[in-house]
């Protein structure tokens, strides 16, 4: 088992410690810790608490009026710093290809990235280093994806897209759907979502950007960096998402939909084919999508009594 | 192929029945029933319609006027008793653990447990007895599920949940998804739904839960026991949905939403973040949910002509 | 690779084209466009566009005014004419069944269908020809899908409804779910979608529909043919959806819901259990769904400054 020495977490977090020779093993929340676990406390009714239990350390604002001592550790963002400790322990996860997955001839895989069981990685796929795939993930052809990525279990990537043509005799013809997955680096996406590939060109994500589970992005959506997508958000094709945008849980957006870089979309918005919205820090809400001041205007105009 | 025996039926249904020596194959509806066929209804006009079917038993309410006869089993609930037969004849599912199912070393499995093709189960996961596991599913580290559950095909267990740390860069790193998944006796889960671990903690599914197909739920959240949730349904994390409610088709709740005992909620219905409905077998619709007098007062009021 | 030449160009698209011996082998858009790909232009400033490109063959309107050359083909519909090239090319896709494709003994596969990695077909389930089946599918006992079929990657066929019935001591037994479900010709289904065998009868899917990634489609529903069912779409179980229809990404129904012929019904729209709603080529909008007038009328009311 991993432990992180004080050693350690002086080079994780870029803090002085001197002369302390003690290791930790995990993470923990207050109910379960122990004496070789790390815990958190971001004001003082939690440093309090986290006191209280038996965590060996625990890791406080630098703002805080703790009395130091060997339990306690100041730092700038202590919710950061543990978020920083436990990348630091993910890094002990074992680089393996599950001998059920199924790597294609002509597929490239970089160095320490593990691939769980039932996984199919289809020939011309390029995945770079670090990256964590799940079990039964199937990535198709066309679909190229950064390093240390992150893909759960039941994901779905370089899917076709959702494009047909009706003919003369009524019936649809699906449109092709040839093109290209493209997938940056850190980039993270949840169990059982679906990323269909461009139709023609491309359909992208952008570094960092953060996908939860069971999303939808269809053909020729443009996803910025450092953008976050909570679960079962659908888009329709061709949507561009700016840097840093946000999108709650169950939003759904029409074809060719803008959101501006930094919006932010609360739950179950949904926004007209078309349409753009923007405003960095600005807050939506309600289908069709409108900032938050005038919705919730809206609604207390519905809902008097 | 097993077939059901008057003597069978007595025992099953706690009825007396005398001097009769039939069996019967299969459970059926009235327009595919055979000699060899049980069917139920629930009224005059249903048994009506059960007696002309080909039907050789037919399940009726002890209070229907219906002349008594060897087609006729009359008990107090005809469905529920239709449901208890259909429960008898699934214990003669084979419990197999097919081939190209993958139980890690250290994993725990319980007797008459069935696995289907291509499922994980990683290691130190504990699963109990009679439990129906289908195809391609994944159930990750972490998670203990009880007796006669049945996890529908493409279910993945134990992810890891959507939580992340914005760094002073911008950045964003994953807050540590280090919990566990616990799920209690006879809880059923949908085809392709996805339960994350604990972030620190628990994500917890008590006994008797019906979960539906395409849902998903977060780190943290509490189910209790007998609680019903429909499919595609979201719930944000640390969400506590306390026994006996139940949540409608793409019911999205925000993060540490309470749904309270009993509380029916309908489909699409929305519940923000932090906040708590209440009141045993009331129903709640629309985003934000309401009481469903005022939601259907206030779509009155909005529609009026 | 496979190329199309001038003459089997004309056997496609039923066009007459004299002396000329070219060949193409792919088709692009506009951006990526070489000597040896096919494009297309619905209107003169795409063709303009076009003729831009290094695209060698550019599909034009009959009504187009651009002077004929060995670049140009005139055809009635440009877009429909690139689809059907489209699937000239698909047909040339190798119906291989994977190694760890699990076809179960009773099985029957149809000539020239392929099968993707970890894909399970169970016993009796019966595969027309030239289906492509993608990977890590799951198509349980009791379905039968027609020619032509495309099922995508994650896809879960057959699974057992969302059905119970609660006893006198509170808890639900599951109401049986033995029926089947049938799926005709050139039906297509999207990434990790599902969709629930009947619970007594039939869950059916008319020939030529098309539906979308991480759908959801319950016991019993009847679609018709040529329906069109965007992404996130869930339907309770025992809905009618008429031919030609077309539901919008994250459209909910609840049980018992009919989709008149030819009814467009926008994104996110929900219909409530037992409703009907009518009108071939009408739209409709919002949640309880009404034809868009309405729906915009309430809107513009409620939003009135």
């Amino acid at each position: 088992m991993a432990s992180i020495t004080i050693k350690d977490l002086q080079e994780v977090l870029g803090v002085a410690i001197s002369g302390d020779h003690r290791a930790f093993t995990r993470l923990a929340g207050f109910a379960d810790a122990s004496e070789d676990a790390i815990v958190f406390a971001e004001n003082e009714s939690a440093v309090a608490r986290a006191l209280e239990s038996k965590a060996g350390l625990v890791l406080v604002p630098l703002v805080s009026a703790i009395v130091a001592n060997h339990r306690v550790l100041a730092v700038k963002n202590p919710k950061y710093a543990f978020a920083l400790i436990g990348r630091w322990f993910d890094e002990f996860n074992s680089a393996v290809v599950h001998e059920t997955a199924r790597v294609e001839v002509g597929a490239t895989i970089g160095e320490k990235t593990s691939i769980g069981a039932g996984s199919l990685i289809e020939s011309g796929v390029v995945v770079g280093e670090r990256c964590e795939i799940g079990a039964n993930v199937t990535i198709h052809a066309g679909t190229r994806i950064g390093s240390r990525c992150v893909l759960q279990s039941g994901v779905v990537l370089g899917s076709a897209g959702f494009g047909y043509v009706k003919g003369p005799d009524g019936r649809y013809v699906r449109f092709p759907q040839r093109g290209t997955l493209w997938i940056g680096d850190d980039v993270e996406i949840g169990a059982n979502s679906t990323v269909d590939r461009g139709a023609l060109g491309e359909t992208r994500i952008g570094r960092g950007t953060k996908i939860d589970n069971l999303v939808h992005i269809a053909h020729n959506c443009i996803l910025g960096e450092d953008v976050i997508i909570a679960a079962q958000v659908g888009m329709a094709g061709s949507c561009v998402i700016e840097d840093g945008a946000m999108l709650g849980g169950q939003v759904g957006l029409g074809e060719r939909v803008t959101i501006g870089k930094g919006v932010m979309l609360g739950g179950q918005g949904g926004v007209l084919p078309g349409k753009r919205i923007d405003g960095e820090g600005q807050v939506f809400w309600g289908t069709p999508a409108q900032p938050v001041r005038e919705y919730l205007r809206d609604l207390a105009r519905l809902r008097k009594r």
